[in-house]
């Protein structure tokens, strides 16, 4: 028989269950043996498994009508010190069932210390841009079709105009018309003349996202090229994939997090993932200095108060691993950015895609620039 | 100004989108510039970007009651032969978007040319196994807390009693209690020793999902003890970190999927993918020989449709893809052998969980293949 000697250190999962109290008090106990050692219950005969594998419902309160919140320690032994294990408790087996929705995550110091985090932060991200207070202002190189040399020129015509980060399109990957190298190798030295003529730090972030191979030689190549972040789709590749880049310190690279293919998680209010908790907490665990996300107002339908628990995920404290920036994006323009500075306050990153197309572009930015350096909330 | 020789050859996919007529027609063409040039159409100032890599709407047919059906083809060259990329196109920026569904792929040869899909495949695991025509027959080692030896003790007996494949419960990684080497040594030496006193191949499939880095040495670990098939979750690693392992010559595997993770994508009817593409035809792009599913009649919510549907993705031609086993779970027990084996036919592998260890293990085992040995559909 075995003997498990486990700690006794647990995390908590806050997740909202839709029904009556009695039904979510049967699916709180059922998320307890689902998530954990998948069999009935009459089948565990081993008095320390119950004891000490199980998930435990530790609370369940009413959030509103049919609709309840509880609360359910895991051991942290059953995550273990993989990313990708601790998701798997949190929501793997449960995500095919309807009705549950994890709201949070609770996660204590034992469990947290195998984790980075963000290697940057909010202040590691200021100091690198060597901008102190203001919301920080982003692009994207786009629309896709053009080749490596036009993506350089507008990325050049951005720098001089006063944008701090200058992104890939999500959607620029390694294709026959835009091969990556050639893309990076060009765009990293358009913004690096541009800096040299405006005496900013501009930084270029291509998009490094794909095969998981071929994923760490473009991020190598990326640092050979002087490039110091870069953009992932951890939906696309993996939150455990992004996580290896964001804790390779040979690479030490800035990472900002795109949402494509996580819609699925955030879109139905009755299941999936919070905003904070997906967006936000899990990011930050897979190493997210920054975390683009379709704000209200845009072309995409997250509302305020989503946008307000991304922000507050993005930032509560969660013990050594560091805040990363909300990057509000998605259809954004230029005359909004008063409003978005009131919304989101300074440590936000304004992300302005093709609304800085409209007319000359350096002049676009520099007046996207001038009304974040001038505008209080 | 840039010129574009893209071949012409475009990649089709099938979106039922929820609105009015009017609504989805409008949807559609979001559709076709947000997961391609994600810039509003005015500001498409070249010609031939407009034109070879837009999506462009190609049919557009009613479903039913203010849902339709929407046929979009992309060109081959905007996905490349990323997988990563793929789903980007797929489905990337719009899984943000509520009322967007994937409902199949339609992929060309030029396209699929870049993916080696399963690599055993239905015909390959029935000869890897030596079975030839009637479904195939699956556990799990559970639950969670059994120490290695225990773990290895249940897959001897059953192994003993006849069961083609044994794998890990998905919630086994390397936590302390239950060591990933220590626990596949022992597995994997205990199916040998009770395939000699059968002369049975069954198969130990442990689970090698992990960290990117991790899985892979999990991988060379597994294959070092002599063990052939792993089971993998790509919704908690990435299709594309799957794809990789399936891929990799030196590791020659066959691969068990598991949805864990993947509900959100499933779970509401009018967003995500459907059964048949995610389940079915990704993973079948990602390697999968086998798609693990919580069946209908289960302890969770698959219907008999959306379980056909998802058949139909596993087996459909894919232009030299080979098909993957659909593998019903979940919940499912002994007793309705002949009823899974009615729906799901002979090219199904039924994996029964906690049913198995229902009273003396290897009896339940060998009840089981009795049952599937002897009925007929």
């Amino acid at each position: 028989m075995t003997q498990l000697n486990l700690c006794g250190d647990t995390f908590g999962v806050n997740y909202q269950l839709m029904g009556t109290e009695e039904q979510a008090l049967k699916m709180a106990s059922d998320i307890c043996l689902e998530q954990t050692v998948e069999v009935p219950e009459e089948l565990l005969q081993q008095r320390d498994i119950r004891e000490q594998i199980l998930g435990q419902v530790v609370a369940l309160d009413p959030l509103g009508q049919d609709c309840y919140c509880a609360v359910i320690a895991f051991p942290v032994e059953v995550a273990g010190a993989e990313l990708s294990q601790l998701l798997n408790v949190i929501y793997g087996n449960i995500s095919l069932k309807p009705g549950i929705r994890v709201l949070s995550l609770d996660l204590p110091e034992r469990l947290l210390k195998h984790y980075r985090g963000p290697r940057f932060g909010i202040d590691g991200l200021r100091q690198l841009l060597g901008v102190d207070q203001r919301p920080l202002l982003c692009t994207a190189l786009k629309p896709m079709g053009l080749s490596p040399q036009e993506l350089a020129d507008l990325a050049y015509r951005f720098a001089l105009g006063g944008i701090d980060l200058i992104k890939d399109d999500h959607g620029l990957a390694d294709q026959v018309f835009c091969p990556f190298e050639q893309r990076i190798e060009l765009c990293q030295q358009a913004v690096e003349r541009a800096n040299g003529q405006t005496g900013y730090r501009c930084l270029y972030l291509p998009n490094i996202t794909g095969p998981a191979q071929q994923m760490h030689q473009r991020a190598v190549l990326a640092k050979q090229h002087g490039i110091q972040g870069a953009l992932v789709a951890p939906g696309l590749v993996g939150f455990e994939a992004m996580r290896q880049l964001a804790d390779d310190p040979t690479l030490a690279l800035l990472l900002l997090a795109h949402p494509a293919l996580l819609g699925c998680y955030t879109v139905d209010n009755t299941a999936g993932m919070s905003h904070g908790a997906l967006y936000g907490q899990v990011n930050r665990l897979a190493g997210a200095d920054a975390v683009i996300f379709p704000s209200f107002g845009g072309r995409f339908a997250f509302s305020q108060q989503q946008c307000r628990d991304l922000i507050h995920g993005s930032k509560r404290e969660m013990q050594g691993i560091k805040a990363a920036f909300p990057v509000p994006a998605g259809g954004m323009e230029v005359h909004r950015v008063e409003e978005l500075r009131g919304f989101y306050g300074d440590d936000a990153i304004f992300l302005v895609g093709g609304d800085l197309q409209r007319g000359d572009v350096t002049q676009r930015a520099a007046e996207f620039v001038q009304r974040v350096s001038t505008v209080r909330p």
